[in-house]
C-alpha cells in the first residue's frame, strides 16, 4: 500500500481526552477516530489489524472443529425473557422498540439466539458435541465508556458456544479444547498473557478463566505463581493460610480494656502499641436476604467480598451501614468482635494464626485482650475469604511465589452447565432416548480490545511497537527523499519485489520532510523498517532496522529481500508457540 | 467438511411462510434460521457463501482503489439532523435511546458517518480522490419484512463513498470506476444481470444504475435493449415516441356526445366504437405544494408518476381525490378533458400521434369527439410521461426493441454530487487555496440479497444450483453406503487428495439412506457431485454430475481428481468476465 493513498490521520499532539497509551497511539496513529462516547471508526490501518486477530482466532477455533456462522445484532425480548435475563440483565443492555411497537435489544451476549436455535434445531445427542461461533459487532451501554476501544460500548467480539451431551464431555472435549485454542490463539497474536482462574460473574455457570494481555495500564490485577502454572484474578485467588503459620491459641486472660475512640486497625495498634497482625477484625456484612454476618480476619488482611458471596453461596453482600451495625452488634463502628457476638461469626483462615488477640468488645469505647479461639469463640465456619497478595506462597505448588500483575481481559472461558439449556428447553434425547438439558459452554474474545491491547503491552515513548502477527503492514519502506530520482526508483523497485513476495508491505512515497516520514514511522510501529537515503544508496545499501529495537543495520540492497524474508520467518517462529 | 460435523438441518416441508424460492430453499438447505420478522440467523452454510461475495467485492474493491474501513452500527442523531435527515428519513430510520437519553439511530446506510469523519480529517484536494468502503451489516425497519433476505431488516450491505475535487472528476474517476467494478463483481459471481438506469429515490443526487439479477421472481421490471446496452427501471426507462408516429392535427370539429356514466377508457371505446388510440385520456394530480395539473396521454398510455415527479422538480405527486377532481374540473371522475381545462394541461409525446381525438368535456356524462392538439387545445409543457413496454423501440439505438425482464436489485450506484458535503461542510482547499464543497458518490451492494439472487436466479424443484463462484463447497462427495468398508475408504481417500489440493469438499459421511443423501444434495446445490457406489466402485469408477446438468458420467477413480480440477477451471472461467 501507498502511504499517500491511504487515509492515515496522523497526528502531532496528544488529544485531550484520551488517558490510556493504546487510545493516545490509535488516535495519534491515525487509526481510530470516536463517532460518540465509546463508539468508533475503524480506519483502514486499525482494520488491517483486526482482520488479522480474526483471521488467527477464525483458524484455530476451525482447527479445534467449532463452525462459524453468525446471528442478528438486534434480537427479541421473548428470547430474553425466557433465559430470565430481560430484567435481570441492567442497563448495559440497550432495550429498544421498532417501528410497531415490537421490544428488541442490542446483543450484548448471544446465547439467547444461540440456546434459540439450538432448541429448535438439534434433538438428538448424536449430533453432539457442537461449538458455534461467530465474529460480530456487540453493544454494551456501558454507563462510563472509557480508554478508547478497551472499554466501548459498540465493539468487535468473538463468541462461541458449545454444546455437550453430559458435564465430563463438556469440561473435557468442550472446555478444555476451548482453553487450548484460546492459548494458541494469543500466543500467536504474539502477545505476553495470562490465562487466569476467575470468577463467572453475572453469567454464571461455575467454571472460568480469564485471559488476559499483561501490561502495566491493567484495569485487572493478577496473581500468578513464579513456578507453577497457577495464575487467578485477585478477586478470586486463593491464599495459603499456612503461609504465615497456624499458631496454637494462648492462655492469656481476656481483659476488658479501654479504647475511647479508637476504631480502625491503626488507631487500636497505636494505642495499645501491638502489631495489626495479633488484632482480630470483625466487619459486619449482610446479604440480599437481609441476613447478617460477624466477618474475622487478621488485622493486616482485607476481606475478599467476592470470596464471601462465594461462601454464603448469595447473590450479593454488602458491608453493613452504621445505623444496622449499632443495631446488629450493640456497638458503633470500630468495636465489634467475634466475643459474644450474636451473629453468626465466620473467620478467616489467617484468623488460627493469632492468639491472644485484640478484639471489639461489642460495647463502644472498648475492646477485648487475650483473645483466644475455640475458648473466647467459635465460628460457624471457616473459609478462604482473605484478599491474596504479591510475595505470598502459591496455594497449589510447594515453594512458588505469588506475584502482582496488571492485566487486560482479552478473552474469558466459561463452563456455564445448564443454565441456560435448562430454561430455554435445549434438550437433546440421549441414548435411552430421555429428554436431557444439554450442558453448555461459552467463549468469548473481545478483537478489538484484543488489538488495543496488544498496544498496552508494546509501545515506547515514540508510539506502537507491533507484534508481527497483527500489524497492519510487516514492513515499511522509507524513501528519505521522494524527489531524488535514485531514491524514489529504488525504493519502487523494493516495494514490488516484496509485494510479489506476498509480503505486506507500505511504502512512505510522501513528499514530506524527512523528520515527519520518520516519527511517523515510529509512531505507526511497523516492525520492520527499511530506510533508503541517497547517501547510503549511492554505496549500495540501505538501512534496515526493527521497531523494537535501537540498532540499525547497513544491508546490501542485493540482499535486503532476503533479510526481510529471513527475519520475518524469525519473528513469526517467535509467536508460533512451538 | 465433513456433513456429520456441520450444522446443516434440512427440511424436507416448504415452511409456511415462505412464498418466494430463496427463501424456501434457504431454509430447506438449513442456510437461515428466522429470528423475528425480517432478522435472520446465518447458518455455517449460508455464511460460507456470503464470504464468498464478500472476498469478491473487497477484492475488486481494492483493485479499484478503494480502501476499506468500518463504521459504527450505532450512530448519533447529531449527524443525522446536520444531513436534514434525522427527520426527513421515514420510520425505515429505527430511533433509540441510551441509558443517559443521548438520541441514536441504527445505521440504515452511512452517508453522515463518512462524511462526518471526511469533513473532520481531510482538507485538501491533494488528498483526493478518495474512496471508503465497509462491509457490515444494516438495520432498516421494513413496515413488510418478507421474502426472507430479500428483503429483511437486518441485513449484510457494503456501501462504498467516494470524494472528488470536480464533477468531472467524480463521474469518470468515481461513479465510472465502480460501476466498472460493480460489473466485473457480479459477473465473478457468476450472476446473469444488467446495469440498468434508475431513479435515484430518496437518497437524492442525479446519476444512478441499478445492478438487478434478472429472475423471473424479482420485484423489480427492467426494460433492456436487445441490441445496445441501454437498460432501464421501468420507473425510470425513457420511451421512443416516434414509435406510433407523430401525427398531424385532423379536421373534424368538435361535437359534444351524451355518454351517460361511461368514465373509463374500456367504457368510452365500447360505447363509441373507437380504439383506446383514438382517446386523450386526462388523469388529475397535484403536488405536494397542493398545485393541481390536468395530466393527458393517450388512452392506452399508463402515467409513470415518477416522470411526472421528476419533470414538475416537486417532491411527491398524488392523484387527486374525487372530491377535487369535481372542484377542480367542474365533473366528476371519468370527464375530464384538455379542452376548456382550467387547469395547466401536461402532455405525455403519445397525445401527438392522436387526431381527431376523444376527451372528457368537464362535463358529467358528456365527451367530445374531433378533438386536435393546437386548434381546440394547447398545452403548457409536452413531455416523457408514460411507462415504457415490452416490444417498444429502444430510445438509444436505431433498431433495437426494448424487452421486459424481471430484476432483483442487487447493488446500486449514485452520484450525489454536493448533496451531502454542503450540508455537513465536507471541504476542501482547492488549488487555489479556495474552499469548495467535495463531490460525492454513494455505492451499496446487499452481499446477503445477492445471494438469495443468486438462488432466486438458479434453482430447480429440487433446490439450488449454485454458480460455482459462490457456492458454499465446490464439490460434494457422497458415498452411497458409508458402511461399506471399500466406499467408505474411497470417499475418504478423495475428500483427503481433494483437500490437500486446496479444493472445497463437503463429504457426506451420514450413515443415513441413500435416498436422503441424494435429495439433499440436490437440495444443497453444490455444483460438481462425485457418488460412490459400491457396483461401479468395484469396476474403479465413480459417478461424477454437475448439479446444473442431467449427465452422468462414470470416472475412473484414476482420473477423478484431474476431472474434479478441469472442471472448476473451467466453471470458474465461465465467471471470468473475459
Amino acid at each position: 500500500m501507498r502511504y499517500s493513498r491511504m487515509l492515515i490521520p496522523t497526528l502531532k499532539e496528544v488529544p485531550a481526552d484520551a488517558q490510556v497509551q493504546s487510545h493516545i497511539l490509535m488516535l495519534r496513529a491515525g487509526m481510530i477516530r470516536k463517532l460518540a462516547a465509546g463508539i468508533y471508526t475503524y480506519l483502514p490501518l486499525a482494520l488491517r489489524s483486526i482482520r488479522k486477530v480474526e483471521t488467527i482466532v477464525r483458524e484455530e477455533l476451525n482447527r479445534s472443529g467449532a463452525q462459524e456462522l453468525l446471528m442478528p445484532m438486534v434480537q427479541p425480548s421473548e428470547i430474553w425473557e425466557s433465559s430470565g435475563r430481560w430484567n435481570q440483565y441492567g442497563p448495559e443492555l440497550l432495550r429498544i422498540k421498532d417501528r410497531k411497537g415490537g421490544e428488541f435489544c442490542l446483543g450484548p451476549t448471544h446465547e439467547e439466539v444461540i440456546t434459540h436455535l439450538f432448541s429448535n434445531e438439534i434433538k438428538s445427542y448424536r449430533q453432539l458435541p457442537i461449538n458455534l461461533y461467530q465474529i460480530m459487532d456487540k453493544f454494551r451501554d456501558e454507563i462510563r465508556p472509557r480508554f478508547g476501544l478497551m472499554r466501548g460500548r459498540e465493539f468487535i467480539m468473538k463468541d462461541a458456544y458449545s454444546f455437550h451431551i453430559n458435564k465430563e464431555d463438556a469440561l473435557e472435549s468442550g472446555y478444555k479444547v476451548m482453553y487450548d485454542a484460546y492459548t494458541r490463539i494469543f500466543t500467536r497474536c504474539g502477545l505476553k498473557f495470562r490465562a487466569v482462574e476467575a470468577d463467572t460473574g453475572a453469567i454464571g455457570g461455575n467454571y472460568s478463566h480469564e485471559f488476559q494481555v499483561l501490561a502495566s495500564s491493567g484495569e485487572d490485577t493478577i496473581l500468578a505463581c513464579d513456578a507453577c502454572e497457577y495464575s487467578a484474578n485477585v478477586e478470586k485467588a486463593e491464599s495459603k493460610y499456612e503461609m504465615t503459620g497456624e499458631v496454637e491459641p494462648g492462655s492469656a486472660e481476656v481483659v476488658e480494656v479501654h479504647t475511647p475512640n479508637q476504631r480502625t486497625i491503626d488507631e487500636i495498634s497505636a494505642f495499645l502499641k501491638v502489631g495489626p497482625e495479633k488484632l482480630i477484625k470483625t466487619l459486619i456484612y449482610h446479604d440480599d436476604d437481609g441476613k447478617f454476618y460477624a466477618i474475622c480476619l487478621r488485622g493486616d488482611e482485607e476481606l475478599n467480598e467476592l470470596k464471601l458471596k462465594n461462601h454464603l453461596g448469595v447473590n450479593a453482600v454488602y458491608a453493613a451501614e452504621e445505623a444496622d451495625i449499632l443495631k446488629q452488634t450493640g456497638a458503633p463502628v470500630g468495636f465489634a468482635g467475634p466475643v459474644g457476638m450474636k451473629l453468626p461469626v465466620i473467620c478467616d483462615f489467617s484468623v488460627k494464626t493469632v492468639a491472644d488477640g485484640v478484639t471489639g468488645a461489642n460495647k463502644k469505647d472498648y475492646h477485648f485482650t487475650g483473645v483466644n479461639r475455640g475458648r473466647d469463640f467459635e465460628p460457624i465456619a471457616w473459609a478462604d475469604l482473605r484478599c491474596a497478595k504479591d510475595g505470598e506462597g502459591c496455594p497449589r505448588c510447594d515453594g512458588g511465589i505469588l506475584h502482582e500483575y496488571k492485566g487486560i481481559e482479552v478473552g474469558q472461558t466459561f463452563y456455564l452447565g445448564k443454565k441456560y439449556s435448562s430454561k430455554m428447553k435445549a434438550v437433546v434425547q440421549d441414548e435411552n432416548g430421555k429428554d436431557v438439558a444439554v450442558e453448555m459452554g461459552c467463549y468469548g474474545i473481545g478483537v478489538s480490545r484484543t488489538v488495543a491491547s496488544a498496544i498496552e503491552q508494546n509501545h515506547d515513548d515514540k508510539g506502537i511497537i507491533w507484534p508481527l502477527p497483527i500489524a497492519p503492514f510487516a514492513v515499511e519502506i522509507l524513501p528519505v527523499m521522494m524527489k531524488d530520482d535514485a531514491v524514489r526508483e529504488a525504493g519502487e523497485k523494493l516495494y514490488g519485489e516484496l509485494l510479489e513476495l506476498g509480503i505486506e508491505v507500505l511504502l512512505d512515497d510522501r513528499t514530506e520532510r524527512p523528520g515527519i516520514k520518520f516519527n511517523d514511522a515510529d509512531l505507526l510501529g511497523i516492525p520492520i523498517r527499511i530506510t533508503i537515503g541517497k547517501k547510503s544508496l549511492k554505496d549500495g545499501n540501505v538501512e534496515f532496522k526493527l521497531r523494537r529495537s535501537q540498532d540499525v543495520e547497513l544491508i546490501p540492497l542485493t540482499d535486503i529481500v532476503t533479510k526481510v524474508q529471513d527475519t520475518i520467518a524469525a519473528l513469526m517462529a517467535e509467536c508460533s508457540g512451538e
